[in-house]
This record gives structure tokens, sequence and C-alpha cells, in this order.
């Protein structure tokens, strides 16, 4: 059973991301995975204390920093196949919760000076933005470089937004973000056929920077 | 045999840009893909005339606006497993030669309005981006998202950067950009697991309209 | 006297954001100028409601959501005549913490549905973002235009940033950070010289739509 | 007289963008402003050779990399006290003719290096975007950043927008662009009385770094 976790980051239980959200919902289920969906404002996440850049081993998973709801809400996404980032857009971003709870996720990726690997790496995820006014794009590409940045596997047509008040009568946005849930779980069961951990670290340097020498004297 | 073509949108030949490209390239090759590298200033690409915007029909791959060298660039993607685009950053952008091409490859998404599907539909990207200032995670998130609104499937890790002058100096970004090459081919055989295009378009709206509501009576 | 607040999103109090703030500090006081530093960490600031998507008529300022700093914090803006926003980067943004502040700040910018203008209309901006990785111009990009859309001009040089883990070995970045401040004061008292509002919301928009069609006729 | 060039990155003579142009234009004008209008896909603007990353003294203005007709029309901009980026949006961003045109004015800001100041130091700048689909904030927030960082002035309320396909039918958009012309040229104004350039770069490093201790010391 694939497992995606749908992470919501608005305040409005039935409003305009979360219409779409349960829409991208569906596509999962049909696709044949299953969906959890977490309200971030139904949870205490605090800001991240930024403990790496003091030093980069005080930073590590479950994080240390409080004991608030962080922990408990991240371990779904550990568990899980993949995920949604599903957001308003407030000035041109994600809602200040889920920026609160991106930067916390940096006690899973930050797992790569621990155990080697990020927590995340290998995760399949897609995105869906909501508001009524311009700027989705901008809170989309935060969201996707991020979660990559982390080790996500972002699918093909992982997007989906939309500026209508009611985003059920914008064709388009409903269109995409049932696909976003069905190219989840899709990528989520090639992904599955691979074998270990996506970012190889131990590769010689030697080597790697002999490519360019050796290149040039062809 | 997996074939990946390097778009390099860097004037220098043997560049900081061109020096990561080659790290890239070594990484597609160990992991057994082929590669072909395509140094867009070479070529002549000259700028989108957005025919889309006066009627959608009107723009379709081959580009019909220029006679000039595009169509044969772009056949090189078309063509390819996946690709990479490797750019210096001119002001916290790809290189004007970069954007040009990348406006171009409206011509092979809009083809989802003349066979049904984009014609970079499930192809694998990954990203390099260099520049001795800052600005480089503002390139890379942008190549990023508009290359998966084409429909590009991004693998974990799919970016390398460095602001040093001398990338080879910078031992993360040579790691980097391996994993890029490793990565994209990984992803590539993967992806040739699934079947057929990823986006779905024919889904009856009532049905993907319904959705909330069906939820809400839960 | 130009009162010039300086809002710290940084947790570490002397740490490398506020080194460069405090750089730019001294270029304030260089200037003529005032300082006053807010460090967001040690106030309790929640995270927006999105009230303004329910109707435009519930979001003011004081903002009415919660009882928490929020209020008192924004005050000391409305105060002043400029400010600058300093920040770690945070996964190629602000921290969540001043995210959190920026988001509510709408209570703000929708008092032009209340009072005919944004509080912060007419107010001068420099920023500062410190990441020992990229991002920096991601976080800058996304603080400038957001002031500028809640009506905050920005001075030329209006932006200072590092990449070293300590920012007084950063030459340019010291300098640039003196020069935001010097910048926020000159600026500061041309702007004074202005009359009014800047958004100006009255013009009969036939007048406005006829522009184009006199235009055509010439 | 006030002189507001606007740079117009549109192919497409009477569309949309051109449409919000001339809206702007009019702002200029009621503000006592004179406008010229420039259309770049009327020239011929090469891509930037990146001189400046081999040796920072080769790029300077007039740019010597080609003889096309970049040269021509930057000297409108160096001429002038303002102008106004109008642009569609093509993926996300300004069109490549804009980009090729931005590039290329690193031969304007890199004068630092040899007389000093950049040549766009104290022009003031506004922006417009229109895009049928979304990513006008992204564009915008790109145009915006890369002119400040070339040492331009932002007013107050320097972006105008559009997502329709006639631009006359968004009341927003229109006020907004004639608010762009109108603040373009107000900021102007009292930029002049200003004196001399806003970058000041010959602080001694010593006292810069010395802000610091002396702070911690209080």
């Amino acid at each position: 059973m694939v497992k995606i976790v749908i992470v919501n980051g608005s305040p409005h239980e039935n409003g305009a991301t979360s219409k779409l959200a349960r829409v991208a919902a569906r596509g999962v289920e049909d696709a044949g995975g299953k969906v959890e969906e977490v309200r971030l404002y139904s949870y205490r996440i605090n800001p991240c204390m930024g403990c790496v850049s003091e030093d980069v081993k005080k930073c590590y998973f479950p994080c240390p920093a409080y004991n608030d709801d962080f922990n408990y809400v991240a371990k779904k996404l550990i568990d899980s196949d993949g995920f949604i980032l599903a957001t308003p857009v407030y000035w041109y971003a994600p809602s200040g919760v889920l920026k609160n709870f991106i930067d916390r996720l940096t006690s899973l990726e930050n797992m790569i000076f621990h155990v080697g690997r990020s927590l995340l790496d290998g995760k399949v995820a897609g995105f869906i933005a909501v508001g009524a006014d311009s700027g989705v794009m901008t809170a989309l590409s935060y969201m996707v470089i991020v979660m990559n940045s982390m080790g996500v596997l972002i699918p093909p047509w992982a997007i989906a937004y939309t500026h209508s008040v009611d985003p059920l009568e914008d064709e388009q946005a409903v269109r995409d973000a049932y696909n976003v849930g069905l190219n989840v779980v899709r990528a989520t069961l090639l992904a599955r056929r691979g074998s270990g951990v996506w970012y190889k670290p131990d590769v010689p340097i030697d080597y790697l920077r002999s490519v360019y020498i050796t290149q040039q004297a062809r």
C-alpha cells in the first residue's frame, strides 16, 4: 500500500486549499494509495532554533529543540511513501505555519551527517497552492526546490494551483490537483523498484576532480 | 541505452559551468548512460514570438516562427530520455540564451493541445548553476519549476551549484554534480517501467468536482 | 529624527545576521538616524489566521485574531520612518518567525480597505540575509517584492548578504550592510519632502481605460 | 522634465503588455513626465558574452562585445531619469529578449569598477508583467531585485500585473499600472533633491568591522 500524507497549511478547514487537497486525495486513492491529511494549524509547530548553524551535529531527528508537535507530525512523513504540501498563498509563499514546519524538516535532512542519508531521500512529493491574487508560482517553485534539496523526487505534473476563490470552478486546477494525486502514487510505485539511497556520498573526490582533465585530454 | 542531453547555456567553453557539466556527464556515464552536450551559444536561437497568446493552436513543434536552430536542438531533447540544464547565473537566472531556449520549448509542451501530450512528458531532468555571486538558487528553482510544468520528472538531488570561481575546488558541488548525472539515469531507468503519459486529461470533470461534496458527507 | 526599526529574524543574538544588522545600524546612525532593534524570537508572533480570505473587512490593524505580541511589534513599524528586515536564510527564505510576522502585516496593508491607505505606504525599507549555503537572493527578492507590495519604498542598494559564516570577513557584505543603513535614512529624508499617500486609488476608471484607445488614435 | 523610458519586452505591438504599458505612460504624463517607449523586439539585442567572469575590467559601457543595438537602447536608459520594464510572462519570467537586455545591462552596473558608480545608480524604475497563467509575481520579483542590485530606486507600489487576456477588464491592474507611472515620476522628483551617488564605497573597512565589537562592549 502506498501511503501519502497531505500536509495542509491552511487555517480554513473547508477553504479553497482544502478543496483542492481533497481532489488530490481522490487522485491518490484512485491510483491505489491511502491518504492521511494533517492540518498544521491543529498542531503546535514552534520556529526552528537554527542549531545547525552552531554545530551541524546538534541538528537531528527527533528535533531536540522543543517538546512540541513537530516530531509527531514529521514522523508521519518518515513513515509515508510521499506527501503533498497544500497551502494558501500568503504573500507569494506558503503560510508561516508551513514555513516553520519546513524549517524544522532540517532535522530530517540533516540526518545525512548522522546516518548518511536524509530521512526524506527518495520520498515523492506533490504541491498545491491557492491564492486569489498572484504569487502561487512563487510559492510552488519555493516548495519544489526545497523538497528536492532534501532528497525528494518530484513526479511529472507535480503542481496544482488556482487564483479562483472557488477552485472547483477552475477546471484546470481541479484536473491538475487530481493528477498531482495520481502521479505521486505512480512515481512511488516506480521508485520502490529502485534500490538504496539516492545520494551517493562516497565517490573518491580525486576521481571526480579528474573528470574534467580527462575529458579535456580527449 | 539511456540518452541524456546536456544543454549548456554558457558562452565559455571551458568555464566553471562546463566543468561541473562534465562531472555530471561522468555521473551519467558511470550509471550506464550516454551523454551528448549541446552548447547553446553555438546555435542561433531566436526569441519566442508568443504565438500561443494569439491562438493556442498556432504554437506547435516544430516551431514555425523561425527557420533558426531551435528545432534542431529541441529535437535532441525529444529523442533523449532526459537532459541536464547547465547555466552560468546571469543576474540570478539562467543566461538569456537559455531563457530564449526555454521560452521556445513552449512549442513542445503545447503539443498537449495538438496530440494530447507534452513532448517532454515523462522526461527526466537535472540542473546545474554556477555563479561567483549569489543567485544560484533563484536560477535553479526557476529551471526546476518550469521543467516540471512541462511534464518533466525531477529525481532526488537533481541540482548542483557553486559560488566558487573554480568549481572543482568546491567538493560539495563536485559531488552534487556527479549525483545529478547518476540520478537522472537512475530515474530514467525507473520511469521506463511505467506506462503511458503522466498527465491524465480525460477524467470526467463532474466526477472530480463531486469529490469535495462526497468527502464532506463522510 | 529619522527612526529606523531593525526587525531581526534570527534566534542567535550574536550570530551572523545580528552582526550585519549592527553594521547596518551604524550606517543608519552615521546618516543621522536612530535605530531600534526588535528580535522577533523574543516575542510571541502567532500564525496569520487568513481572515482576509473570508471577508476583506475582517482584517485590520490592530490584528484582532490574537492577543499575542504582534500588534506591539507592528506598532513600532507604524511609528517608524522605515525598517530593515534582517534574517538568516532558512531553506532559501526568511526564517519562519519572520514569515509569520510578514503574514500578519497584512493587517497593516489591508487598512487600504478601511482608511484608504496601507499603514506602510511610503515607509522605506532595507534588507539583510545571511546564509552559509545558497539561497540569500531568493530570500531577499522575496522580502523586497512583498514590502513593495505593501507600499514600501526601496532605496538604491537596499540589500546586503553573505555566505560567510563570519560576515565580518566578507568585505563586500560589510560595505553593503552599511550602505543599506545609510540609504534607508537618505531615502527617508527625501521621501519626507513628498506629500500624501503614494497610492492614488480614486482616478475614474473610464479615464484610465480610455488611455489605450486614445493612444491608438494618435 | 522627467524622462521615463518604457522598455517593452513583448512581441505583440497591441497586446496585453502594451495596453498596460500605455496606461502607465499616461500616469507618467499626468505626473508631468515625458515617455519614450522602446520595443525590444524591434532591435537586435545579442546574448551577453559573460566577459565579466573572465576579467571584471573587460565589462564596461558601451558594451564592446557586439556591434548590435544594445548600446543604442541602453543609452536611452542612461539619459533618462527612470524606466518601466513591461513584459509578457514567458514561463514565469520576463521574455528572453528582455532577459538578454538585462544580462547586457551588466555593462552599465559594472562601471562601478571603472568610474566608481553604476550608471543606473539612483535611477527610478517601475514594473509591469502580464500573463494569462500564473507566474507574474515570479517575473516581477525577479525584475525588482535585479534592478535594485544595479542601484535603482523602487518607489512604493512599483508593480502592476494581470492574469486577464484583456487587462483593461482588470480594474485593479489598470489602477496599479497608472500608479506605477505616477510614482516613478514622483520618486524621481524627490530623488533629484538628493545629492551624489547612492553607493558609498570608500568607508574604511576597519571602521565598519569595528562596529560589531563596539556595540558588544556597550
